[in-house]
């Protein structure tokens, strides 16, 4: 009986090649995020349905993975939709397990709680080159601080991460929920068009201000509305004086701690960014879920035409979950995007181990062989990683495979010449 | 909107104390079995439920947790059976993922190839203490080296590791399927009743030479089989010797491949042994998994009354998935069981890093903040953790508190301290 050898529809094999790459991230990741205090947590890749179908979810509620319930619940011939054959589900974010686990483990964690969360998740998407069904996700949590030195840690030891990884000339854009809708109130837009307004607005990268305006017009928004709220996009710019001309423009529209929010985070992060990139305001950042209530930012890379990570402040949505309002703020980092750009630019990993082979003539006596491999032994424990095989008919091409695969330095063993 | 706290039926929540030791251990497996030359690989979570249901994952293949198809495959009016509703399924161990993924990718892949795999299994097991329904394993396995230089490789990197975690005194019983089979052979039982034979052989640590003896002749077998067969066990010793009798004993029931084998694989081993165990010949070993073909081995330690692992050689299984013949051994670890001794042994991580506590007076000045958070990012970058957090009104038990987390040393800053 020979099998399927192909993995299932839209999701993949990681070669080791790969793998080295990945493993060296993720031990990058906990360590560099380890120094600025997160503590690492794991939650089961099975979630309640009832969870995954909370509505914090969005568009990825339809995409979840169902499980078929088992034993006597497993009712066939009754089952008249999906619901009553399964009651758990593959996880499609880490957020929705994030907010069981604070809920179930508050009173053993403390607080403020720095979380990272590492681990995959699945969405069953139409698959499309470098999407998968099955993607790891990197979600950096701190649970239980109002303040703004949440946002800033969690842009400061991102930002360090992608620094020790090579990154340079990204740029960190922010932006904040409440200026969002203060220039939407203060054009003149009624409050429960605004998703409207912003669904457009998030356009602005691709179809650029004239795009926005028309799309707006074409909604039929009324036009002095439009124009006012075009000319504020207009006059702004992306340092510390355009939050400063927003404050100025939108006056009592606009909260004063919220400018003065956003301008200590942007001059800190300035101040003490150890990596090479830019902190820019930049008012038509939206970030789709809806969930978010203060600070929004998103990294963006010139390299990779989209944004490889992002997040906010959503102080509403543990409340949602548990009950108590717990303020929180996030950041995910598109772990897969990362990988991809590193393996595209044929990253190195620095500090490797050196890699020797030791190649043994066939049948080689015990005792001999026993000295080669305490040879082998002794260089391991050094940190040495030593391949030992038995020596092959077509040598050469051995040689030539091990070359590729990192070890540069062949050792040869024959019967006679130790 | 309130959700369900607890992680669904089975399935745990791993907090931060825990996490920090799997990691731990994760990282040193990595960077150990790396010096082996074994390369770390992935395979998706889900596989085709063709695969998984192939007869080589035994009882498992009852306890698969099924997923349901989607869109138009998933017809529920018409569903007779759970073969109509799914055709996928969270994979139960790593082996057949392993099979798979090597006869898809045998081309990519360096001969021989030694594999690294961890990662989450599931099984809809009866829940019970220390038993989950997703667990982490940990498998390692050689493919395409026929010789005993897989063995002795196998439990020296393991053996390694172990020591690394500071188990001692643990046993390697070792044995083969061939001498298995020779000793029932020998004492005049048919083939066909093999299998009986080796299920109640199997209880030798429970019941006791007398009780396997009884339940055979219980069973019908021979009594002079039965006796000749006892004998056996009676006189062989778990050194070298052992194997020396077993080889006279049987003559030329038993290949003299076999018995030269083993002696090489044991004697290598204790000679090269760097961590505290013994190596000891078991002939009453047998390890359930039928696709077992020649040696096989099992980890035992006193601190757990059982096996944290093991593995042997299975080189007929390949061809079985994918037509051709590779010969194959493997170990596969205990990893759960591993972080279970450790956590009660309350295990320290060797050169834990330094971990410090930032204490923030409240509104404390921005330029000020800047500066404390500059100090902070300068003792990370020397690889220490630093915890920033604001000063809270109850600050005694606020540091009570970090003490416990491990943040022994704690600064505190007022405003005008700086």
């Amino acid at each position: 009986m020979t099998l399927k050898k192909k993995p299932v529809t839209g999701m993949k094999d990681i070669l080791p090649f790969e793998m080295e790459i990945r493993d060296y991230v993720i031990r990058l990741i906990k360590e560099t995020y380890g120094t600025f205090g997160f503590s690492s947590i794991e939650t089961p890749c099975v979630e309640h349905l009832a969870n995954l179908n909370s509505k914090q979810g969005g568009e990825n509620e339809k995409l979840i993975f169902k499980i078929l319930k088992r034993g006597k619940k497993l009712k066939i011939n009754e089952a008249k939709s999906e619901f009553d054959l399964t009651d758990e589900g593959l996880r499609y974010d880490l957020t929705v397990p994030l907010s069981r686990y604070y809920s179930n483990h508050a009173n053993e964690l403390p607080s403020p709680f720095k979380a990272l969360q590492m681990g995959n998740v699945w969405r069953a998407d139409r698959p499309q080159r470098g999407r998968f069904r099955q993607f790891m996700q990197c979600d950096l949590d701190i649970l239980g601080e109002p303040g703004n030195l949440a946002e800033i840690e969690l842009i400061l030891a991102t930002t360090t991460l992608l620094g020790k990884l090579d990154f340079k000339n990204f740029t960190i854009r922010i932006n904040d929920r409440r200026i969002l809708k203060a220039m939407a109130d203060y054009s003149g837009f009624d409050e429960d068009t605004y998703d409207t307004v912003f669904i457009i607005l998030d356009k602005m990268d691709k179809i650029g201000p004239d795009g926005v305006e028309e799309e707006l017009k074409k909604e039929g928004f009324d036009h002095n509305s439009v124009s006012k709220y075009m000319n504020l996009f207009q006059n702004v710019t992306e340092d510390i004086s355009g939050v400063k001309y927003i404050k100025e423009t939108l006056g009592e529209f606009l909260e004063q701690e919220v400018v003065e929010g956003l301008t200590a985070i942007i001059e800190t992060v300035d101040t003490l960014k150890s990596a090479s990139f830019k902190i820019a305001f930049d008012p038509t950042l939206v970030r789709g879920m809806s969930y978010y209530t203060g600070t929004i930012f998103e990294i963006s890379m010139d390299e990779f035409g989209g944004s490889v990570g992002g997040g906010g402040r959503y102080d509403e949505m543990i409340a949602k979950f548990t009950g108590n309002k717990v303020p929180a703020c996030g950041f995910s980092i598109g772990f897969e995007r990362i990988i991809m750009l590193l393996m595209e630019r044929e990253f190195k990993i620095p500090d490797a181990s050196v890699k020797k082979a030791y190649l043994i003539e066939k049948n080689m006596p015990s005792a001999q062989m026993t000295e080669i491999l305490e040879k082998a032994s002794k260089e391991r424990e050094s940190g040495i990683s030593v391949q030992v095989c038995m020596m092959k008919k077509n040598k050469k091409f051995q040689k030539e495979q091990l070359n590729m695969e990192g070890y540069d330095e062949i050792c040869e063993f024959f019967t006679d010449t130790i």
